[in-house]
């Protein structure tokens, strides 16, 4: 059987995993990262992903191609990262052609966000849908974008920036990490939900404790999470307003907070858009949940295959 | 010499012209329409068309195809209008086949925000670019986007509604003329700064007057105009966010106030867009200013005769 090595890479960790054609995956692993430190270097970075896939491959003869999510902009499908917002260090690396020199396999890199929407659209809630909209909501907020069935980038790789809308224009939003004021990401991520709960009650937990805690009835919980959908629907209506998408899929840690960000994401969304859309969007929960980016990876890697 | 008619059909008035391939002007007459009754039916609309457009071909035998810019949803580029927010009497018309079944010519008909921006990309400031935003600022605020070198329509014509984009989430923002809150068509087109002005001064005078009483230092009207240029600045960085494009092109009668549009549009653009964007999106002024809409009904009807 025929697989490819899908890779997402993130801060903290890499998660490898060998995937079939359907999009099942074979194995998996996770292995430490430590890329949080800004001051990585192109070196390291490399000698990192290819100790890692190697480690992993092992005597995998069966493994044809290899595709990756990481999070940075990368210059068309060409495999080059332009630079990353998290590991400012990194700036003009032709990730995908030197990771396939040392590798020996194909290589395809491309933007995780972008990853998770190219895995819905192939193997989850966007099968069959020739427009989605996705989105990843997890410590910050990534979003990708399938335009008549294909992954669409942006002029250089920076299309659908939607953690960066702009949902609160007050002089005093909150401040996001990318610098701007009033950011989604600063209101609706799992990193900003925790700040926020810190904030209002002095104690510090986990995103997915405080989705407990609002459960149980806890009132400042609860008007975090609720406020944070809100502003998600607030959001992904601008968007629908722009493109006329009508397909939304989520995924990401905090969508299991699902039950109460859904009712009131629609509510805002439905009251934003332009009447003649008002309950013609459909919202759905990612079917792949953290799986999303790796399936787009590994479909990525399917794709480099057969072009070759 | 080969031409075609082309056609912008507004609330109040026909323009409709003879382009030759060039994209040349070499005829021109506007005729009342009286559209913005909101009872017209589509008989009454494809009769008031037809006359005018027979009106004016007359015998000139060198006319190859018809294209109109009309305001309303298209779906794709099939001419059949699904819905019109100002004329909410004609829905499922298929406007082009009905009058070319009249007229004996092919006719092609699109969203007049749309044709302004096919325009602007083939005759005008956005000649050679392969994606452009273009804005009308005029009665309202439209926008089209050319993708790829392709005009970008949506699922069923709606995208690029720009001028309902939300710029003020406040539940006291100003009310649109959609029916929502916040609108920054209810903030930057020209009826919103004859509004505005009236409300400030309690006089009633037309957008190019109060450009000229802010030229001469009238603090209420330079105040609104600001605001206006501010409000289209950040509406612009959201657009860039999802899409990441460069280029913006700007027509309608409100861009005669480039001098003080432009520097505040600017300033608000830059401070809102992704870091890495910032000083990055250039806005022009349109080279066709109300010739625009004109001119992309003009190419597309050029552009539909290829086909055939």
């Amino acid at each position: 059987m025929t697989t490819v090595l899908a890779a997402d890479v993130g801060g903290t960790n890499i998660r490898l995993a060998i995937v079939s054609d359907k999009g099942v995956i074979l194995e998996a692993v996770s292995t430490p990262a430590h890329f949080s430190k800004r001051d990585i270097s192109a070196k390291k970075l490399l000698s990192t992903l290819a100790s890692a896939f190697l480690d992993f491959l092992d005597d995998k003869t069966n493994v044809t191609a290899i595709g990756i999510g990481f999070p940075g902009f990368f210059l068309g499908n060409s495999g080059v990262l332009s630079s990353s917002p998290n590991l400012p260090m990194l700036k003009e690396i032709d990730l995908g052609k030197a990771l396939s020199n040392t590798l020996g396999l194909p290589v395809v890199v491309q933007n995780d966000a972008l990853c998770a929407a190219i895995g819905e659209h192939r193997f989850g809630a966007g099968m069959g849908r020739s427009n989605i909209i996705h989105i990843t909501l997890g410590t910050g907020i990534g979003a990708g974008l399938i335009l008549n069935n294909l992954p669409y980038t942006g002029e250089d790789g920076m299309a659908m920036e939607f953690g960066h809308l702009c949902i609160n224009p007050d002089d005093h939003a909150r401040v996001c990490g990318c610098g701007n004021t009033g950011c989604l990401e600063a209101y609706a991520s799992a990193s900003a939900i925790v700040s926020q709960f810190e904030e209002k009650s002095g104690t510090q937990m986990e995103a997915k404790e405080i989705y407990q805690y609002s459960l149980n009835g806890n009132k400042q919980a609860k008007e975090i999470l609720l406020a944070a959908g809100a502003y998600l629907g607030a959001a992904i209506a601008e968007v629908v307003k722009i493109l006329d998408i009508r397909y939304v899929t989520i995924s990401g840690g905090l969508s299991a907070a699902w039950p109460i960000l859904h009712p009131v994401l629609m509510k805002h969304l439905n009251a934003r858009v332009i009447p003649p859309l008002k309950g013609k969007i459909t919202v759905v929960r990612s079917q792949l949940d953290d799986k999303a980016g790796l399936l787009g990876a590994a479909a990525l890697a399917f794709d480099i295959k057969q072009l070759r």
